[in-house]
């Protein structure tokens, strides 16, 4: 069985974690979101990539959610008694190896789906790991500028979200790039030779949004049997803070909004948990189970049954 | 008093340890050597300026000689296990700080100087640290090619110095860029106003000798008092390999010659060790005193005599 995974940082990680488990034969390909990514100190951070590299290859620190296991921040203290800008991102000492090494293949022409491959190498995370696009999309955020009353600026996603905890109130969302994007070598290959397509529980408006906004992605995906998991559950975000992103769009922070926002021309099936039974998508077909992923046993019941609502 | 030294690392750093002892109220500018420099994984990498501002900044190792202090290499070992490239340079945590702000700000479309400046905001090493150059100059080593016999090929001279520790035969040593390279803006200006110019005992080929490339600074010291201490103590460096650099460009491992090969064109005075009494250098006044650094106070003494030998 062919699997495309469409995925974001942790949510998305953890999800794959249970589907790997769920079905071990399966070839699994994840294309996973870039417009998180972003340029500090001159290293190119990914933060997606990285987080499904390695959540997969079993590197990832369980407990704080993100990063490295065994972590430390050593370069990061030092950083800050430079009074160094962007501090309030956390770039471990062991992640940043990553980077550097991310940097140095870019800086010598590879592609990032090339250097995504290279170290995978060493991660084997079981799963084709592609970014949806080699070409440079980040995305923006548009917030009030405080310095010029009335006025509104656009800051990086990543100063939003982690600098600011996603507190300002967020204008509108842009994947800046994404337009003129391509998708990366693969990308729509996998889609067309998939047997299903899974949308894990990952933000539906940055990391999921995003992809789909890379040219060519929806378009391959129609006629496709598209089955997604809500990240919503009782009207709120399971992990990260989904609903500002949501506001952002003008869509409302449920399962049921969530739903009907990706639609029909997109999910052949959409699985909300049992809290949320009774959603109801016209053209979709619902179903509800239990989508809080405790542990690896429960993520693998929850992608279990994402490929019984598509039939393979 | 206003003293400008021309400098490499590790040698420079000490020496000036001591002439900051030696003449606590004196205006210093340090010119320091940026052949050394090296781009490694997109950074930026200065040794020669990091190892004086260190040093002067009281952050350096003094036990291992180079670094920082309490340094760790959690990130190299992290690159080591990535089998990445250039594992053979020894980029510390703390040091790679360093390098990452240096990086931010030459991407921000600073000047080496400038980032020089604003990183000695946090060093304070009571000295003026200028580059000899903003201009990117680099030195190359002519080595055999041993995968072509009879074919030669330049690496990077920290790959020879570091990587080789200098066993290969170097045929050649080029300041790639120096014919090129302007000097940084301060430099002239703090050599015209000097009162006296030292030269520490840093490598005469790939330190001293690379600044003197740089267009314009050898004849902004003709004329000025110049005086140098010698590297070579009873025929053999006193740190580090500075006699292969010297067999590359034809010159005997001597305090001798090293002063001649400097000679009065450039010197004044040349400081040779007491073991090297008897030294002679037509045109210019030699003077034998101890020059093993073996602490601050050795080092003070060292700058004291020079200043003495500059009559100054």
């Amino acid at each position: 069985m062919r699997i495309v995974a469409l995925a974001g940082g942790i949510g998305g990680a953890r999800f794959l974690q249970g589907l790997k488990v769920a079905a071990p034969d399966a070839e699994l390909t994840v294309v996973v979101n870039t417009g998180d990514d972003i340029t500090l100190y001159g290293l190119r951070v990914c933060p997606d990539l990285d987080s499904v590299m390695y959540t997969l290859g079993g590197g990832s620190d369980t407990q704080r959610g993100w990063g490295r296991q065994d972590e430390t921040f050593r370069v990061k203290e030092e950083l800050v008694a430079y009074d160094a800008p962007a501090t309030w991102f956390g770039l471990g000492d062991l992640d940043m190896a990553t980077h550097l090494v991310r940097r140095q293949m870019l800086d010598a022409g590879f592609p990032l789906s090339a250097v995504t491959a290279a170290l995978c190498e060493r991660w084997r995370p079981g799963a084709r790991l592609l970014p949806m696009s080699d070409d440079r999309v980040e995305t923006h955020v548009v917030v009030d500028d405080d310095a010029t009353p009335g006025n509104r600026k656009a800051i990086h996603f990543q100063e939003w979200w982690v600098k600011h905890h996603a507190a300002l109130r967020a204008h509108s969302i842009v994947a800046v790039g994404a337009e003129t994007a391509t998708p990366a070598p693969g990308v729509l290959e996998a889609i067309e030779a998939a047997d299903v397509v899974l949308l894990p529980p990952s933000n539906p408006v940055v990391s999921i949004g995003t992809i789909l906004q890379v040219k060519g992605i929806r378009d391959a995906l129609a006629g496709k049997k598209v089955v997604g998991l809500s990240p919503i559950i009782g009207g709120a975000p399971v992990r990260g803070m989904a609903d500002a992103c949501l506001d952002a769009i003008g869509v409302e922070t449920s399962a049921q909004a969530v739903g009907r926002h990706y639609g029909s021309e997109l999910l052949a099936g959409w699985l909300v948990d049992t809290t949320d039974a009774g959603v109801t998508v016209p053209g979709v077909e619902v179903r509800a189970v239990p989508l809080l992923m405790t542990d690896v046993t429960a993520s693998a019941a929850m992608a279990t049954a994402a490929l019984e609502l598509a039939g393979v």
